[in-house]
């Protein structure tokens, strides 16, 4: 099943654009279909994140379609973890070596850039077209509109169509296709934090408000504002539901976040209107059945708190891309080696999301982890190819698997664990024996 | 909200008869609706298990409404696991102390006295009625029959239409319902055992071909015959797909189960008509949303080999029911309670099931498991209230939750691991110092 083939993409999002991107250089139809208005016309909705931070997987996939630019051009590098205490004292943890950092983009700017690139490559998209019914086994499609239902036939379907996927849903009601969804117990609300406050606000850096329970993060936005996000559970003493009057939150706020509520001239009105959303977890198998493929968010949607969901979908497209080269687009061997390649990397990712929720919300405040980061930070800058902090491999390392990350991240756990407890570490920790750290970390 | 209330329950099958004959008798008006016929005049479908195991859980909800006597009339007692091994030799395996046995019995004959002893109580039942569509805020349900669809309106929904519950479904597309389908690797198909076949197969047994990848278990019908049940891999070296060829299976079923083979004279027939159905794992929470409840498969279908589906599900309505004492008949407070009293309890008997897999299909003819159990049942004996073997908990002691019992087995199992080790434990176990197990498992 070569040729030049025609292809549907549900889902006109970051990663449903980027694949069409890549199927079209590749010769094929492409029609991308999306349940919302052209994002070029209408801003993005309420309550999806406004800013995003791309890292080495997502910008190796948007340098292969050619779109590398936008990264050099548009996002704020983020070298490092602002931590700010109760007090005010600020903490900064670098992310990676000297010239290593995360940017922080705009999901808008981003989506607009893909639709602009996907156009002029020939795609056509059908914005406000949501897919109500996927039929696998012919490769059919029904869409609704304002006005009309269309059913189309294809080649091919990508299912790009975010964690509630509708095209998923068809292959959740076919025998043997597990399926899992599963939402923390924390939401989020953003916040505006408006421009001019850079003197209090590093630019160049994630900012991490870490509280136990609960954190606030900031990004910076281009125009000098940044966007925050509280992260904070939907029920019990301190919550979303305890705390739904707006008086009561706002002083809530500024007694958890002094330095950052001062910024924020309309704090209660942000507290009042901005929505709070969920966070989801998908896990899901198989991602393929017949013609039909999903991709990104549809079959693997994260928590955020690893900045990966992007990155994953823009890799799962390279991903894809390169095993057509390999199959000489033929599709059915590519979706089916695909699915198995990739799946325990998507899995990893998960947990990892999962765990760096506990990190960041409180690990990073916490001396113990701050020593364990250094000593790391040491080893890897001594012996840069024998150890790779977990962080460094997952951001930074786009060629070791997430699986892989995973696996010699548990490994290098456990030797620091080891670590950690030799009494007096945090005087003689420049003392450390290396060598033998190093020999554990080679043995299996 | 209490008084008498217009009640719909959506599943005719044995938990939505028994809910509904409870609920009845509190004096509510009670609907069921069930996609299938009357199973008086349609006998069920085939792919569904014929017999279950019935045990201590499920007699006492049944007796509760006054259908203890279905089980001593009906129901055939099988006292222990009755294992044959390829060369035909036979080891019986007692499932408690004397006078403790489960019972099989057939679904069908189950089911339609639940159905007329619901009419009598003066539920009114509509079959052939699927239930397309549950709106949660309204308790409205929609049903499609052969000819029309009608809408109507409840002041309380039980969803008890089992692992593809449609009342489910309209919470999967709330906001922050967690939800998890699982398929095991293993699909099954059923065999009818020919009646008069007593000299082989002994009548008061479950019987066990326990394969290691696999097996086949037979439980006795009334009529003499026996019900064989194939749990075999999907795929792979030995498998449904692999063994696609009915020539080829008969010829591995004959290898495999020589004993048994020369029972089924339309083997190869059977082997090629007999549907393969697959076996899923359902968890999800809430349960209950407004005034909608899930109960039995629907919020927690489980792998049948502990035998504990259907017991669970009975288990279910007389919780339901004394919460529904409790509570004068606020619905509202009683099913809030019910659902998180009885979360922890499937899901442990959820990973009890299919813990019990391996047991089954491997430890059950493994040498040391028989050791460890007959240790087990010694300490039992002479100790009765101070260690109670863990499938003793989980299917003769209905007082015990189960969440109780799987707490209390993974103890058990870490003494037993220990006292496995010791050096000749198969030949001096008889004098071993129970004083100090028995200490250890009173310890926390």
């Amino acid at each position: 099943m070569n040729g030049r083939k025609n292809i549907a993409i549900v889902g006109g999002g970051l990663v449903g654009c980027l694949m069409g991107l890549y199927l079209a250089r590749r010769g094929n139809k492409i029609s991308i279909f999306e349940r919302r208005p052209d994002p070029r016309i209408h801003a993005v909705d309420a309550g999806r994140s406004i800013n995003l931070a791309l890292s080495n997987r997502g910008i190796k996939s948007l340098e292969e379609v050619g779109l590398g630019n936008i990264v050099r051009e548009t996002a704020i590098p983020m070298n490092g973890r602002m931590v700010h205490d109760l007090a005010g004292n600020l903490t900064f943890l670098p992310y990676g070596k000297q010239g290593q950092f995360i940017n922080s983009i705009s999901r808008g700017d981003l989506n607009k850039t893909l639709v602009w690139a996907a156009e002029k490559e020939g795609i056509e998209f059908f914005f406000d077209h949501r897919c109500i019914r996927t039929d696998l086994a012919s490769s059919s499609l029904s869409f609704q509109t304002d006005t009309i239902t269309t059913d189309q036939q294809f080649d091919a379907i990508v299912g790009a169509d975010g964690a509630f996927s509708n095209v998923r849903m068809a292959m959740q009601l076919t025998d043997r296709f597990n399926y899992e969804q599963h939402y923390i117990e924390h939401g989020y609300k953003e916040f505006h934090i408006p421009a001019g406050t850079s003197k209090v606000l590093e630019r160049n850096a994630l900012h991490i408000w870490p509280r136990e329970s609960f954190m606030l993060i900031a990004l910076p936005n281009p125009d000098g504002s940044f966007t925050g996000t509280l992260f904070f559970p939907f029920e019990g003493a301190s919550s979303f539901k305890s705390l739904a009057d707006p008086v009561n939150f706002e002083s809530f706020f500024r007694k958890s976040f002094p330095d950052v509520g001062d910024l924020i001239t309309d704090l209660q009105e942000q507290l009042k209107m901005n929505p709070v959303s969920s966070l989801i977890t998908i896990r899901c198998f198989p991602w393929s059945m017949h013609n039909t493929l999903l991709l990104g968010d549809a079959s693997h949607a994260i928590v955020p708190f690893y900045g990966q969901g992007m990155n994953a979908g823009f890799e799962d497209c390279r991903i894809l891309n390169g095993l057509l080269n390999k199959h000489n687009d033929d599709w059915g061997l590519a979706i089916a080696e695909f699915q198995l390649f990739r799946k325990p990397d998507t899995d990893a990712i998960s947990h990892l999301a999962m765990d760096n929720f506990i990190e960041m919300r409180d690990l990073v405040a916490d001396k113990d982890f701050q020593l364990r980061k250094k000593i790391e930070s040491k080893i890897h800058s001594l012996y840069p190819d024998q150890w790779v902090p977990l962080y460094s491999m997952v951001t930074f390392h786009e060629d070791i698997r997430y699986s892989e990350a995973y696996r010699v991240g548990q490994k290098q756990k456990k030797i620091m664990d080891e670590v950690m407890k030799i009494p007096d570490i945090a005087t003689t920790w420049q003392l450390l024996d290396l060598q033998t750290v190093l020999r554990q970390i080679k043995e299996d």
